[in-house]
């Protein structure tokens, strides 16, 4: 075999890696981009679209709570995206050291404790240092008084700013190539596009596929009702694109 | 030459280019990522660390309006970042449709026509429909009311949100990689990480390298002052990153 043939060899096999890697560093061989996924398998439903929804300031409370400012168990207005959740028709003020809210969602049903999800915007505006802690995770957070008509309730701790997250069924975790408690990036199509970091998946059989982010990401990213986010990298490494196996 | 020293040839520069493609689909050449930067030059200096800096809502005043509010053009209180721009002593009123924004800040030097820079958290509270522009593009944009303790001016129009920038000297955008009016994407370094993209690149001999960002964004990404963004893809196609040539 001349040297020739063996060029023409080489050549073709390069061709062949560089196209499969989407032509990516075609001519700059020396330059490996600073941000990018990491070696992975393929994941083919990983361009899914995840409806983006925006989960503004509301109130969880606790049996005890609802009947502290309501005199009663909290009544259904409509229901949420995710099953089972729902609306309440009682509505809370939130009292803080520096600011007052008034008009606030509390959602159902009743959960063993009482937590109340804020924005950052909000914790300024009440002048309280809430933690970003995903839901449920309170401790050592910081407290806040509830007001209705009626009642007051005071909150030793509960208040947080909701940390971005991903509800969804076990079909659809794998159809995306995640698991509950992975940490993935996730860019939102809006008018001010952006790819949010740290979304943990939350994959129950109850859940439905819902991206929740608070106000402020909301604004950030230009949302709209019709917003849709995509899962760009994963912690375990997959990476959706086109699959040519 | 035998087959097996052309195979050793093969293996050797295969190996050689998927190294410097950082390994990326190495056993899984059948899928492309489908978020990644663009077949690109190096950019050596890309990676440089930009101070991000949080832009709270402002008022920009002709000095018509100016004189209008506070009967004499504005007083200097401190310097900003940028060089010739002052935080003015005098303050104003915000007054919108729905809500009032006191003890805002006012920026000098006086420009030929006035603008106010709010956030859409802001826009909601005023009950304005700002758009996200640049500064200085206020064609057809929202007025609004402006008031001090002695005058009130009304704008006809602009009021917007400041779409996300960077400013930069010719120096450090050649260092980028980057030019007046390109469009970039920024990964910016805070508590809840994000990639902003459609950033504007604004080169000026008179500015010193920043970013800024709108407190929504700033929100978003759990900005504080020590934060700093880093290019991360090019409208032109530079890449940053490991520069073996």
């Amino acid at each position: 075999m001349d040297e020739r043939a063996i060029k023409d060899i080489l050549e073709g096999v390069l061709k062949n890696v560089l196209s499969q890697m989407g032509g990516q560093t075609a001519g700059q061989p020396g330059c490996q981009p600073a941000y990018q996924p990491h070696a992975a398998p393929c994941c083919e439903g990983g361009d899914t679209p995840i409806p983006v929804e925006l989960s503004a300031r509301h109130v969880h409370l606790s049996e005890k709570d609802a009947i502290a400012l309501f005199g009663a168990p909290l009544t259904h207005a409509r229901d949420l995206s995710q099953p089972g959740q729902f609306l309440a028709k009682e509505r809370v003020r939130l009292i803080g050291p520096k600011g007052v809210m008034d008009n606030v969602a509390v959602l159902g049903p009743s959960r063993g404790s009482s937590q109340v999800e804020i924005s950052k915007t909000d914790a300024r505006i009440l002048g309280i240092d809430a933690p970003v802690r995903q839901s449920g995770d309170t401790k050592s957070t910081p407290g806040i008084i509830l007001a209705s008509q009626t009642g007051i309730v005071g909150l030793e701790e509960g208040v947080i700013i909701a940390s971005r997250h991903i509800h969804m069924p076990p079909a659809d975790a794998k159809k995306l190539c995640v698991a509950d408690g992975d940490l993935v990036s996730v860019r939102v199509d809006g008018d001010r596009p952006l790819v949010l970091e740290d979304v943990l998946i939350r994959v129950n059989e109850q859940f439905k596929l819902a991206m929740h982010i608070d106000p402020d990401e909301g604004n950030s990213a230009g949302w709209n009702s019709k917003v849709n986010g995509r899962i760009i990298s994963r912690k375990n490494g997959a990476v959706h694109g086109l699959c040519s196996h």
